[in-house]
């Protein structure tokens, strides 16, 4: 595979490339990892990269990788620039025949999105947009109970990802980071949710696989002199007439990266946190509550949990294999065409044009919602 | 002290009667304790009430005992029928020269409300409000540090009440508090907003010491055939700005009684359940989280919170601890006014008939919000 | 009753006084609450006695309660002074014809301990030891779930009690708790395994409902200048060949109150902190654990969990009401008794004389075996 | 690297390959994974090993690898093979001019294990044994803590390794990890002791900086049938005069992996669980307790805790990046070394061949005096 952004000092490039290295499938083979030369070449050569294959562009890595021999050639590019940047290096992958990894938000807006979808439905390409959280074991033990009817109809969700980092004007203290992810030019129309919001709406649909389809949103500057949301709170309705309650700030100073999640149904409910990524609690009327646990030996503990699980229980598996899990998915899939066979329902379960579609709308109603009198705006795509 | 209301199996009669004994301050010395004649009698020997003072009827027991010699009558009557026989007796005890102390809701409506502090200002008599949740020493504490500034501007507010008991139709099946908490007749036009909605609201507002200024309410009747709503969501705006979430649910299956609020300010934030009361978590910018404890001897707890532990840290106090110290302060404040000193404010630290009145608002604003299309209702009394 | 010891400022007495007064079933109509007359005349005063019946010392008080008419004359006495001064008013109160519940440990000496158990049974009168853990209604789950084997033989038991407030010298900083609590004048020939080491040995043997049969014991004086143990680890057999690690530290800097067991048969294992009483997490072989919760309405609860409960689940209980059902499973024994019925076996669950002599022989054992150069001492009474 | 042991279905050497592959600064080139030749050819083939280096014995790979040019020669083997065929092939490795990890316990007797230690001095190469635990940032924290004396004079050790999956004769059931790990010709003379008994010594001399001087054991055989100790208990004495016990059993029923330690010192303590392991709790004399997090931006957080952490605080890193930070400070040891530089602390933060030796004498001393009747065996080497 290739790289496209991910140059030295880039927080998001690091990652992608522990969890594509942890399962020994993927290997890098090159990389157009700055749009600063300099920052370009000496990426390349820390990652032990080729010379030849380091590239100052895009565009140039797509036009020779697309003329190596079939041997050589990279199966897939992994694009981790901001988010103004997603769209033109992805559509110039699928263009030259590439399958693509793309890190969340797919693009900068709806439009783009939807082209990009129409682009692989043409190509018959592959493409996996990485909502991290929903390669945790636990989660995915979660969609599995809920779809096979373990707590009944779904009545209530209650989603949340609290940050405290940027509860100080950071953006303006020489934090990178923090100065694109604010800026409306590189990071569009939602801060806050369009950073994180979006991974707490795909995660609620994720493991309900119901649609949310009206929502009530209050979004916020808390800090004096941002530019964009760093704080929100969205009332939501989903397709079966569960309510809900969509959570993320950017300001909840001390917390970290507390994304959670529970859900309740007619005869149970669960409860899952990032913290603590390899439980998860099920809840039942008039029974005990129970504790699952990643890598456990329970008979019912579900395919998609097993599958993407490495170590026995009691080995905490965290991010970055969660992270891995996406890739590891991903990397089956691309196999399993590549040899003709048809891939299993574990292994495509990975977020896909579709998921980025819809995060795109979310971003997109949330803040109409919040500029909005109207309690409830319809979430159309 | 004369109870009305309370009578055999009645939950929270019971529960008042653990947490006035528990201090050896209060006696009870008569009652009124049912509206059945055998069930007043049985459950008045039962407690070992003197015959003479088993009353049939909360009329008869203010007449007699507002004729007692000073030194055997008592000085307040406490008053635990369902929320629809409330405001009568109360209304009776302060016109005999009695004080007051009434289980939530205070009323059956806002207008009963506000005559009732009409009554206690013109009587100069004391009125207490059992917001049980805010007789927690390390709510107290919550309290104090808000106060003091240690978390800057507040600027968000999640405060939650789930509960599951009601995920079936309970009160089709023999349940009767189920059945008078959802019958519109006698618990009001809110179900589980007036019943552990009020609770999360007056949490919120005694913590942070700001009043919700506006709401965008979704109350939702999530039990087919129920009258009233059992699970609903509000967005919340206080005063000094700071944006909120409020939940609450009896529908949330396999949850207890699981009040939680978390607040967060420029410099901070704290984290408070109920299920592990003695512990708040005190969280910062930059520096490690704080579990502060119940009967800690670190130098910095506030005295609020010293004053309503029993014990040395340890050795953990609960919702009968917290309900008691309801009562505690309420009957210093009492004997206080009695000796012609002044109370301080750390006796004074109990819901009145203010909180009431708020109460009672926030159910019709809340059920007002829930039905209007607008996005924000005032809150206003 | 009437209360020997626990005049003002004595921290156990009033800890008595909370935990019998909860339940409106026991009235304090006298004591002999200090050796020094002020103090017993103002703690009398201040706890609203008869001031006929505010007693100089114990002798007074058995003469002139024992010669009351039968319904104003107390049922029995609790003795809150230290240890050395538990044995002669608890012999002089059964020889009296009172009841006893007496503050652990039980007497200053084994042998003691075992003229008490004589008197008890020529007597036919009752005595109750408080040891309050085994009053937890979770503790008496546990109990309930090995004896009804649901976890098969057990193994391995592992029960620890830390502390750390003696964790430097406060005896001499005017702490008159640590004072007498370090003292062996006082406080007998441990500080450590005496004052909480027999606590947590108490716990494991109620539990299981096994004998400690042998222990090797490692004593330890931790902060220099101190007369007797601040710190133990003892190993345990037991008399199913179960082996077991007892824990007990008062300097475990940091730590509160934290007793905590779990145990482990073939097919499972519990575990309980009081840090959290209303939890008994329950193991299983290749099933999820379970979280079981004090006054949850599973089917299979206890009749001794339930009977020991207050409130329903989520309205946490704590350590005043675990020793409150020490007191009121020991009320119900006695009216039961003085209404010639037979106690139920829950009423009659609250340590008795034999505890207070394993806790006595437990003491003494260990104190040898610390000294013994062999591995293994007999745990003999 | 080079990989001797580790085919398929072996359970650690995939955890080997996860933890290396990680940072993407190891590559795996060739392997002698089998001592069944088919099985060495499959799992070097799906390892993507050209097939020339897939060796059937590593005698063969030794003598292959030694002769290749020098730039594509392998610069370590990682030998995990069973406890019994550790020792033959890190002699050659040592022989044949390559560094070494290997996973412990080093190896079968001690007297291998000082043989191994010779012969590292005498080749100036480098042995890493991977005791994991000591991989992971919050332990490093904590020894760092300790180290600067924070908790001034350490007094008291609790370290516990309590393990549920022997709870049964499972090596008779077809278990190949149980059946080796049981037998004591591949596993040595001790089964429970000698797996993670080893790993809790090892944690709680890592963490205190202090040797452990003296120990009592208590060994059982908890299931009939099985030929080694399958739980134990074992008194611990420091070399500065703390005290300790270190728990470990396979019959905990219903555990997972929980190795936890505790340590305590005049003016704190800390808690540290693999369970959730980016977090240390630090308690303090009267001072509330705080909850370190990994990858935390406290300015006191030690570089030893920062150069371990691969992100942010909030994303759970795992049991999988604690081995990768063994793999990672040695592979920065050996560029280090390599380049002619000296290593940093946080580089050569690993363990060696000493911690080897005294994991084998720990196990043949804790066998020693679990048949001795004597109470304390000396720990010597």
């Amino acid at each position: 595979m290739g790289m496209i952004g991910g140059g030295k000092d880039a927080f998001i490039g690091a990652i992608h490339r522990y969890a594509f290295n942890m399962d020994g499938l993927i290997e890098m083979l090159c990389g157009a990892l700055s749009i600063n030369p300099e920052i370009a070449k000496d990426s390349g050569k820390s990652l032990f990269l080729p010379e030849d294959r380091i590239y100052l562009n895009y565009e140039e890595m797509m036009e020779k990788e697309s003329k190596m021999p079939e041997d050589k050639r990279i199966d897939f590019v992994t694009i981790v620039t901001p988010n103004f940047a997603h769209f033109a290096p992805a559509m110039a992958a699928l263009d030259h025949g590439f399958n693509v990894v793309i890190e969340k938000p797919i693009t900068f807006t709806l439009d783009e999105a939807k082209k990009l979808k129409k682009k692989v439905e043409e190509t018959g390409l592959t493409l996996c947009l990485t909502h991290t959280y929903s390669g945790y074991p636990m989660v995915k033990q979660a969609k599995a109970m809920v779809r096979d009817g373990a707590f009944g109809k779904i009545r209530k969700v209650w989603v949340e990802y609290p940050q405290g980092w940027l509860s100080k004007l950071t953006e303006r203290e020489g934090n990178a980071q923090a100065a694109w992810r604010t800026d409306p030019k590189k990071s569009g129309k939602s801060g806050c949710m369009g950073d994180i919001g979006t991974h707490a709406a795909h995660l609620a649909e994720y493991i309900t696989d119901l649609k949310i389809t009206q929502l009530c949103a209050d979004l916020n500057v808390m800090v004096e002199g941002r530019a964009l949301d760093d704080d929100g709170n969205v009332l939501l309705k989903f397709e079966n007439g569960a309510a809900g309650v969509l959570m993320a700030s950017q300001v909840a100073a001390g917390e970290e990266n507390g994304i959670s999640i529970r859900v309740y149904g007619e005869k149970g409910g669960l409860e899952w946190h990032q913290h603590e990524p390899n439980t998860l609690l099920v809840k039942w009327l008039d029974q005990p509550t129970q504790i699952l646990r990643a890598g456990a030996n329970y008979p019912n503990l579900s395919s998609f949990a097993r599958s993407n699980c490495r170590t026995p229980g009691g080995h905490p598996e965290g991010y970055l294999e969660a992270f891995a899990n996406i890739y590891h998915n991903f990397a089956l899939t691309l196999m399993s065409k590549l040899s003709n066979s048809q891939p299993t329902p574990e292994m495509l379960d990975f977020p896909t044009v579709e998921d980025g579609i819809r995060g795109m709308a979310f971003i997109d109603n949330v803040v109409e919602s919040s500029k909005s009198e109207k309690k409830w705006t319809q979430h159309t795509l």
